[in-house]
C-alpha cells in the first residue's frame, strides 16, 4: 500500500507481543508507574508533567469534577432512567452539556488571559504593579466592547469562591503560578476600582488560568473540564443507582406541565 | 416545600461560602490532597481507596485509556472533523461505542467471575488447587451452554497479553490480588486442559477482575472503562488537531464506495 | 486497489454530475416525488411502501413524535440550556434516552408478537377465535415465566389509550391490519379473562404491531421510534428557544438538593 | 404549588382519557391526517404549512437525508459495530458530526441570505436586476472581509449540483420561491463576474435558502438537516446490518497505523 495510505500516530500501537503508548511499553513503562491524570496530561500535552504541574493538574480535575445537580448531571440521570442498559449513553448525554455556558468558562478564561498576554506590549509584566496595569487595560477594553471578563463573578459565591485561593496556593507550592494566574489575580485586585463593583474570581476561571500556566493548549481546555466531568457523572450515575431521583424530577415536571397555546397556532 | 420534593445527594452541594463534595470541603479537604483517580474511586465506591487499591485502580485506567485506532477513536476523530467547534460532541461520539463489543469485556469478566464465586459451594476457594477446580467447573459449564468465557483469548496477542502479568504483579504488590484475580488466573492455567487449545488471558479481562477485587460494583465496571477511554479520546483528538488523519480516512472510504444494488430494490 | 478494499452500498453515491440514492437520481427521481417518511421507509426496508403502508407508517411516526415533558425531552432541553451553540448535542442527548424503558415498548411489542406468530403451530391463525387461542397461550406462557406482556397496560390511560383504536382503524383502511395487529387485539380481548384484571393496549405497543405488519424488521423498530422522536425533540428545542423552562427545572432541582450522607462514607 | 412552578408548553400534554399535541387530539386530529414531515414543520414553525411549503420542505429533507459514506455515516457505522445493542447510540454518534463543517452549510446559507436581505436598503429587491445588484454588493463585502459565501462552490459537482435547479423548480411550482432563493440565484448569476471564477450553487445551500423562504427560523435550520440525516443514518445502519463495512474500515485503518514519534515526546 502506498505511503499515502498510512495513518501516523504517536499514541497507541501494538504488535503480536507488544502494546505501546507514545512509544513506551504500556505494561512495562506506564502501568503502575504513571498515574491516570499524569497519562491524560502526557497524551494531550505530548510531554510528561513535572510533579508540580501534575499536582496542579489533579487539583483542577478535582475542582471541576462535580458541582452537584447541574443541568449536565440532571440530563445524565434522566438518560440513565430511560436507558439504564447503556451507561455510555448516560455519560455522553451529560457531557453534551459541556458547551459554552456551563463548562465553557474554564476555556474562555484561559484563552482570554492568553490573548491579553500575547497582545501586551513586551516585555511580559514582571511585577504585581505591571500585572495590575495590564489588568486595568484589558478590563477597560472589554467594557468598551461590552464584553464580559471570563472568570469574574459568580451567581452564588458572591463574596469569594473558595476554590480560587486554594488553587493559587497549590500552584504557588508547585512552582506553576505563572503569568496567566498572576494576570487573573490582578484582574481580581483591580476590577472593583475599574468596574465600580466587587466581583469574585470564580473557580472555573482560576482553573483555566492554572491549566494555561502548566502549558496545556488554551483552545483545548474544555477537554480537561470534560475529563473531570466524566468522573463526576460516573459518581452521579452511581448515586442514581443507589438512591434515585430522576423519576421524581420527571414526575415533578410532567405534573406541572401547563398547556399554554402559542398565539400563532392554527386549526387543523 | 414538602419533604417529598427534596432531592437527596451525598455528592456536590454548596452554600454562599462553601462548596462540598461527599460532605468534605472541596477546597480545603480535597483539592491538592486527593488525586483525580482517587476522587473517581471515592465518588463511585463511596469510600476512599487504600493506597494499594488506588495503585491498582490507576494501573487499570492507564491500561484501558487508549488502544490506538479503535472504532471509538476513529468515530471521535471523524466527528471532530465534521464539528470541530464541539469537542464534547467528538468525545461523546467516541464514548458511545463503549458498548458490548469493544469496551464490554472488562465488565463481562468482572460479572462472570463474581457470579462464579457467588455460585461456588462454600467455602470460597483458598488454595490454587481449589481455584483450579472451580475454574474447570465454570469452563465446562460455559462450554455446555456454548457461552464464551469473557477475558479469555485475544485476536492479536495470541501468546499472551503483556498487560495481564503486569497487572497481576501490581495487584500482588498492593495487596489487592483477591478471589476474582485468582479465579481468573486459574482459568488461564486450566483452560488448555479443558478446551484443548491455548488461549491467553486478555488485558481487558484482567482489568475487570482487578476492579472487582478492589470492591468496585461489578455491574458498573463499564463506567471505569469509559472514564479511562475519555482520557484516551482526548489524546486522540489532541493528535487529530496536530496531525490529522480523519479526512484521509473519509476520503479512502468515500473513494472506494461501490454501488451495489440490493436484490429487493424497486423502481420508482 | 484490490477488490477487498471496496465498500459496497446501495444508498448514496455520486459522480461529478450525478447524485444517486438507492440507484435513483436524487434530483430527478426522488426530490419532489417521494415524501420524507416514504424515503425513510424505503432506505430501511429496501423497498418503496404501498400507499396504505405509507399512511400507517406516517401515523405511527406522528403517534410517537412527542409525549410532552418526557425524560428525553427534559434532558434535551437541559443540554440545550448548557450548550445552546450545539443543537446536534441537544438532539443527541435526548435520543440517548431512547433505550429499554421509555422508547423500548414499540420494539419489544413487535418482537414479542413476531416470535409468538413464528412459534405458533401452523397454520397461522385466520379467525378471531384462533387469534384468541394463540393470545391465551402466549399470555399464560409469559405469566409462567413472570414476564410482562409488552404493550399491555398504561400508567395513565388506564381505561384505554386513544391511539390504539385510531391506529387500528388507519391500518384497516390501508389494508395493513395483519397478523401482528390481530394478535395484539386478541391479547387485548382475552387478557382480563386470563390475568383477572383489565389492562389497556397501549399506544407504543400498537405502533410496534403496526410497523411489524407493514414489513419493517422487528429488531430495528426502535430506530423508527428514534426518527419520530427526533422531530419531537426539534419541537421541544424550538419551544425552549421561545419559551424556556430548562433553567427553571434546573433551579428547582438545585434548590431542593439535600445533602444526605452515605452510611459508608469515610473521613479524609 | 405556586404559579412559578408551572412549566408551560404548547406541545404534548395528556390526561387520563386524552393525548393532545399543540392543542389538538393526537388520535382524532393528527394521526392519519397530518403527515410526519408536516408535523415536524408544525411543531417547529408553530403553524401548519401550506401544501406548497410542505412539498418544498419534504424535498429539502429528501435532499439532505443521505450523502453516502460521509464522516457522520462512517462514525455511526463504527459506533454500531462497537455497541450494536444501542441503536440510539449509533444514531446519536452520527448526528454529533452535524456541526459547522458538514451539515452547517444549510444554516449558514439561510442566515447569510437573511442578513443580506435585512441589511438591504429598502425596499426589498423586486426584479432580477435588483437582486443581481444586491448579490454583487454582498459578494464584494464578503470578499473584502475574506469571508466565504456559504452555498457557493462544491468539491465534486464543479459544473453544477443537480439538486439546485430541481429544488428551485419545486419551490417555483409550490409558490415558495421567495427573496432568499432569488438572492441565492442572483449570487449564482453574478459570482463569476465578481470573483473571476465559475462556482456552482450547491445543494446544501439551496436547501437553506428554500427553508428560509418557507418561513422556518434561519438560526434553527441545522435542526432540519439533523432530522433529514436521522433518516439517512437509519438507512446506513440498516445497511450495516445487512451488508457490513465498518469492521473492514476499522481493519484498514488499524493495519495502516504507523507509529510516528512526536518531536516533543519525552522519556519516562
Amino acid at each position: 500500500m502506498s505511503e499515502s495510505s498510512r495513518y501516523p500516530t504517536s499514541l497507541g500501537t501494538s504488535t503480536r507481543d507488544e502494546i505501546n503508548l507514545m512509544g513506551h511499553s504500556l505494561a512495562e513503562d506506564l502501568m503502575g508507574t504513571v498515574g491516570f491524570a499524569e497519562l491524560a496530561f502526557w497524551m494531550t500535552a505530548n510531554r510528561r508533567p513535572t510533579s508540580g504541574e501534575l499536582r496542579t493538574f489533579e487539583a483542577v480535575l478535582v475542582a471541576l469534577a462535580d458541582h452537584g445537580f447541574t443541568p449536565t448531571a440532571i440530563a445524565a440521570r434522566l438518560t440513565y432512567l430511560s436507558a439504564p442498559e447503556s451507561i455510555q449513553g448516560a455519560i455522553a448525554s451529560g457531557l453534551l452539556g459541556g458547551g459554552s455556558r456551563f463548562l465553557g468558562v474554564t476555556e474562555d478564561t484561559g484563552k482570554f488571559l492568553n490573548q491579553a498576554l500575547a497582545d501586551a506590549e513586551c516585555p511580559v509584566p514582571q511585577t504585581d504593579a505591571e500585572f495590575d496595569d495590564l489588568a486595568r487595560k484589558v478590563i477597560l477594553e472589554a467594557r468598551a466592547e461590552k464584553a464580559v471578563i471570563p472568570g469574574l463573578g459568580h451567581p452564588v459565591h458572591k463574596d469569594g469562591d473558595p476554590r480560587t485561593p486554594r488553587l493559587l496556593q497549590i500552584a504557588e507550592e508547585g512552582g506553576t503560578r505563572g503569568a496567566h494566574l498572576r494576570l487573573f489575580e490582578a484582574i481580581g485586585r483591580v476590577s472593583e476600582e475599574v468596574l465600580g463593583k466587587k466581583l469574585p474570581l470564580n473557580g472555573a476561571g482560576v482553573c483555566g488560568a492554572a491549566l494555561a500556566d502548566i502549558g496545556l493548549p488554551v483552545d483545548f481546555l474544555r477537554g480537561f473540564a470534560l475529563l473531570a466531568r466524566t468522573a463526576g457523572l460516573l459518581g452521579q450515575i452511581a448515586e442514581e443507582r443507589r438512591n434515585p431521583v430522576a423519576n421524581k424530577i420527571y414526575m415533578h415536571v410532567d405534573r406541572n406541565a401547563e398547556y399554554t397555546p402559542c398565539s400563532t397556532e392554527e386549526e387543523v
